[in-house]
Order: structure tokens, then C-alpha cells, then sequence
């Protein structure tokens, strides 16, 4: 039996958008869904158990480079895998770590065997495969993994996208292939292509043809003017098999989430939640706040009024105004679970306005409040 | 009524240790009693609901010139109080600013009508004398309050103490006289005077003659060999009076808590626990222990075997270890939860050792795991 069965349980007939459940070894997971990052096998600031109760989530993401690089692969196998590691018994997707050899390390050499590169952390000199990217995925034991690939830099010339594009989807070939426990991880092929419309048609093509369990659109939301964007992921997401779960990768604001849901995207990740916490700003249903801002000063009304997190329950504008003014850690942690609870909330939300045949009016209301123009 | 009530409900006859409980505006506090300090209105990376399920804390301690400098007394007046600020309803001490106003802001003057200071903050000039203390303290609405002492540094000449305990005795009496609302906050002397024992004797009968329904000893614990702090201690906690609480301030260590209960100490606090935890040490029943030492890489055992918190049910010391190596905020509240707990927890079993007339096996036996030598 395969780790992953995906039931598509209804597609909005106006929009497309799609209603799912992704039956993973780590329970039921509903879809559209935000996936919060646990990058270093901690999702920043918070226990798994309010991960649980305080944001409800059912899946986060953890990065197979930073894991890799510290504690490391073995370390982490010999602890039970790492749902046992870092105490979180519900399910999780790691990326291929590629994105992060490409962006974070220094590039020493590509060839068509792998990435040489030095650590972010101490400069040591590191080798990453297709093959090593799934031994360490496999010592990790996510319930979904991510096919090792090259998500090239926006902007880049079309033969370097061309290039890049066709050496991942030989990569990917090579993960599947030394990808054994189907059983119990679900590996994901990633579409590449750029801007580039006719290499992410290819890309998509020869990645369906090597059958992953599912399909994640990489390589946009890097940089690009949000027309470009939306031109690719409207492309893309509608050449996906029906049949497979879409996961647009690094989308994280409410507008590119509910543009996502719209194309027929089903899963998405971003690190935005607990940075913007971290930096003292919050997303509301009345748009961004910076709560080191003087206004908050003697402001004792709640965060967001439409918000049921912990936070706004519990604490007034002027505390976490004070928290953040003190450099007190409490900040962090309340906007953290404020900003994490608002984006699995909305789509909650855009589930229920899926189900109603309702998520342009959804969306329309949302955007009224939020102060979205575009 | 006065917004104190305080019971003797046992005195241990070998020892002098008393079980006794605090009957306050927010509750009943069992004595002897650990508070943790919450120094900027958060007791640094808790919230106020973990300080109760996690640590089982039923008073915890806020710093008066910390708040009077940020966010400033009337802005927590307006809030409705600190308790509604920091959304706490259980009950909350404050000590009077002038531990603070000695070390950590640069002094301009000690006059008799109080103390100007500069701002630690942003070097802004500040003035502070016992009614302005009082005002704040007031304005916070803690439930305990202090009056305004000068906690002479250690070492200080007999001339120098014995100056400055006698100002804080007219300080004292200042305090009380303009201190109103006695049914819903109490306000506890403090008594000073060094090392020296015949000051101490003085500080105590005045300070006792102006009738406050508690008294804290101050200025030990202040850097002083163990032998001085012991010979201090020992001196002065039986002078006070048996039917008031007796609160020893800024103490922390297992060892000092224990020799404070057994010279019949009703209260104590510290920065400590939280303080070491986010320097990755952990406070255990074997000892201290550095979470950042390589030893506990592949660890994948429990903190402390023999304690009941939150992180020790939960948590291997390998992912503690990782949690600090990548200076992840999870790593500060893991061992903050696990700190105030073992020290809040001590006392409970110190309480129960007492009810039991079994301290000094306690004692004992404690030592005997933690491997203390003296």
C-alpha cells in the first residue's frame, strides 16, 4: 500500500478551486492546507502541542539542508526518526534541500552527479545527490518527500532554465528510483521552468511520466513581479494530474494563498508566519501591523478582532507593543501563534467557502477588510 | 481587612521551619514559596497559563523600576492593573525599585528625600523616592508591595551601612504613612544592615515598630562568601516576628532555599531559573548541567529522571542539545519550564518534608543526588 491515498472530495464547478483529504501514516489531512515550517525540526518558537491545540495543524515542513547539515541524518534516524525527535506524532513533509545548497550554502561546483557546497554554519566543504538528498529524507521519515531539484534563480536566462530544468527531472528519475518505503513516505516530483512556458509544459510532461504520488510547482514566488506569478502558476497548476495533490511551494500571503486555492493548488508552505512574528509584525484581517509602532502604545484593544488565536483572547495591542519594545521573548511567541493560527484559520475558512460554492464571494469579502487593491 | 492574611500552620520542632499560608486578594499561597520573577510584566518566555499548568506558581514577582521606566505606571493603571496587563489573576509581589535603582542605573545622588538615577534604558535623568515607589506600586496594583530600601552593595564599610540602614528605616516609615489601601495591597518592611549583626538587630526592632504585616531581609545574597550569608540569615530570621511572613530576597540556588526554610523563611525569588535557561543551563536533581556540552549530542534520555515537568516528559536532552546549538527560542522555554518547575516543585516537597517532620532528611537526601559538599 502506498503512504499516500488523496481523495479530491469536490471542485468548485466557478473557480476550480479543490476541496481534498490527504490520508498520510500520520492521520487525515484536509486541503487547501497551509503547512507551517519547522526548518530546524522546531517550527520557531512554538511545542508541537500547541502546533496542536492552539494553531491545528495537521502537517508542518521541515528542511532536509539545515537537518543534514545539524544534528545530521544518522543522528536524527538513531532518535527514532523525526516525529520521535522533536515530539510531533502528526505528519510532515521535507523538502529535497535544494532550495537551501542552492540559496543559503555557497555553490562550489554543479555537475550532473550533484551540488558540491560549503555549509552556512562552518564553511566545511559538503556534497549533496539526488541519492543522498533521499538517504537522508529516509533517516528522516517525513510522511512526504521532495524529489531533489534546482530551483533556479529569478531571473535567469532561458538556457539556464532550460538546462536546469531537464538535469531535474534526471534527478527526479533518480530519487524515485532510490526511493524504496513507499509504503510509508510518498515522494513528490517538483516542476520547474521559470517564466518560461514551453520548459514548464516539458517540465510537467516528463515529471508525470515518472508517476509521483504527487506534484509540487517549484521555482515561482522567488522574486518575480506577482504578474509573472500568477501568469506561471495559472499555466502550470492546471497541467497537474486531477487525481494528485498540487503543492505550490513557499507561498505563504494571504492574497498568493487564495490565488493558489483558485488555480487548483492544494498544499502550500511559507516561513512568513513566525519571521514576520520574530520582526514584530503581524497579518490581520485589517491588513499587516507593525506592533513596534507608537500607536500601539496605550492601545489595550485586541490584535484582530475577527481572529480566535490564544493571543487575541488573552492580550492587548498595548502588552505585545511592550513585549517587543522590552525585546521580551513572549512577543515573538504570542505573534507567532497569532500569525501561524491566522494562515491555517484561513484556509479553514476557504475550505468551508469551497464547500458552499463560495470562494469568490470569500475572497471578495476577505480582500474588502484586508485592503488588497490588486 | 487587610488584604493580608497570614497562617502559621506548622512549626517543625527541630528545625524552626514553618508551613504556613498566604491569605491574598488572588488567592491562597502555600508557604514556603519559590516566586519567579516576571522583571518586565513576563516572566521571560512563559505565558501567565503555562506559569499555572506548567509550573503550578501561585504568585510570581514583577520589578517596580523596570516598569515605572517601560511602559510606565500610569500606562498600567489605565490597563486596569498589572494582573489585567500581564493577564495574570493570581497573585503578584513587587519589589520597590531600589534594589534596581542601585544596580543597574548610574546614581547621581542619594539624598534623604530619595534617589536620583539615570534611566538604564536610554540614560534619561529619573528621580525616585518611597512615595513615588509607593505611586507606582500602587498604580501596578500588586498585591504585595515593598517599601523603598537602599540594599547596601557588599562589600560596604559599617559607617556606610549603618547610614543607609537607618535612611531606609525613615524610608519605611514614609512608605507606610503614605501607602492607603492596605485592604487590598500589603505592604512589607524590609530590614538591612550588612554584615553586621548588631545593625541587623537595630534594622529589625524599628523596622518590626513601625508594623508592617510582612518583612523581608535584604541585602544578603548580595555576593558575600556562603559563611556570611548563613551567619546573616541565621541571626536575623528568628528576630522576626513568628506570626508575620518572612521573605528572603533574591534567592534561588537549591542550597540557599533550603538553608532559607530551615532558618524559618516563609518566601523566597530569583531570577535564577529562567535566567540559566536561557544560558542553556539546566537545574536537575544531579546537579547542573550545561545543555550546550558536546556529551549530550546523541543523548537521547530524559533532562532529569526524577522531575515531572512538561520537558522532561517530553523532550531527549540530544534535541534540547540541537535545540541550543541552532539558538532556537524553543531551547530558552524548554529549560525555563523545566527550571521554575524544579524550583517551585522543590518547595512542594519541601512543604510536604515539613508536614512530615522530615527536613533535615530531606535535606539530606536531596544533597545527596545533587552532590552538594558543604
Amino acid at each position: 500500500m502506498e503512504a499516500l491515498k488523496f481523495e479530491v472530495k469536490k471542485v468548485e464547478k466557478d473557480t476550480g478551486a479543490r476541496l481534498g483529504v490527504l490520508h498520510l501514516p500520520h492521520g487525515d489531512v484536509e486541503t487547501p492546507v497551509f503547512m507551517p515550517v519547522g526548518t530546524q525540526a522546531t517550527v520557531k518558537s512554538m511545542t508541537t502541542d500547541e502546533m496542536k491545540e492552539m494553531i491545528n495543524s495537521y502537517i508542518i515542513l521541515s528542511n532536509t539542508y539545515h537537518l543534514f547539515l545539524r544534528p545530521g541524518a544518522e543522528l536524527i534516524k538513531n532518535a527514532g526518526g523525526l516525529h520521535k525527535f522533536m515530539n510531533w506524532d502528526r505528519n510532515i513533509l521535507t523538502d529535497s534541500g535544494g532550495f537551501q545548497v542552492f540559496s543559503l550554502s555557497k555553490i562550489r561546483k554543479i555537475t550532473e552527479d550533484g551540488v558540491e557546497f560549503r555549509s552556512h554554519i562552518d564553511g566545511s566543504k559538503k556534497f549533496m545527490s539526488p541519492e543522498d538528498s533521499m538517504y537522508v529524507q529516509n533517516c528522516l521519515g517525513s510522511d512526504i518527500m521532495m524529489a531533489f531539484d534546482e530551483c533556479a534563480p529569478y531571473p535567469s536566462t532561458y538556457d539556464y532554465v532550460k538546462n536546469s530544468m531537464e538535469r531535474t527531472i534526471r534527478w527526479a528519475k533518480r530519487c524515485k528510483e532510490y526511493h524504496k518505503n513507499t509504503d510509508k513516505q510518498a515522494l513528490f516530483g517538483i516542476v520547474q521552468g521559470g517564466m518560461f512556458e514551453d520548459l514548464r509544459k516539458i517540465s510537467v510532461k516528463e515529471t508525470v511520466a515518472l508517476d509521483f504520488p504527487g506534484y509540487a510547482i517549484g521555482g515561482i514566488s522567488v522574486g518575480e513581479p506577482k504578474e509573472e506569478f500568477l501568469r506561471i502558476l495559472r499555466y502550470t497548476a492546471p497541467l497537474l494530474p486531477e487525481d494528485k495533490p498540487r503543492y505550490l511551494m513557499g507561498v505563504g500571503t494571504p492574497d498568493y494563498l487564495l490565488e493558489a486555492v483558485l488555480s487548483g493548488v492544494d498544499m502550500c508552505d511559507c516561513v512568513l508566519p513566525t519571521r514576520m512574528a520574530r520582526n514584530g509584525s503581524a497579518i490581520t484581517h485589517y491588513g499587516r501591523i507593525n506592533m513596534l509602532n507608537a500607536c500601539h502604545t496605550e492601545d489595550f484593544t485586541t490584535l484582530d478582532p475577527d481572529c480566535d488565536c490564544y493571543t487575541c483572547k488573552n492580550y492587548t495591542r498595548a502588552y505585545i507593543h511592550h513585549l517587543f519594545k522590552s525585546k521580551e521573548i513572549l512577543g515573538a511567541r504570542l505573534l507567532s501563534i497569532h500569525n501561524l493560527r491566522f494562515l491555517v484559520n484561513l484556509m479553514e475558512n476557504v475550505r468551508q467557502a469551497i464547500k458552499e460554492d463560495n470562494l469568490l464571494k470569500f475572497k471578495d469579502e476577505f480582500y474588502k477588510k484586508y485592503g488588497y487593491l490588486g
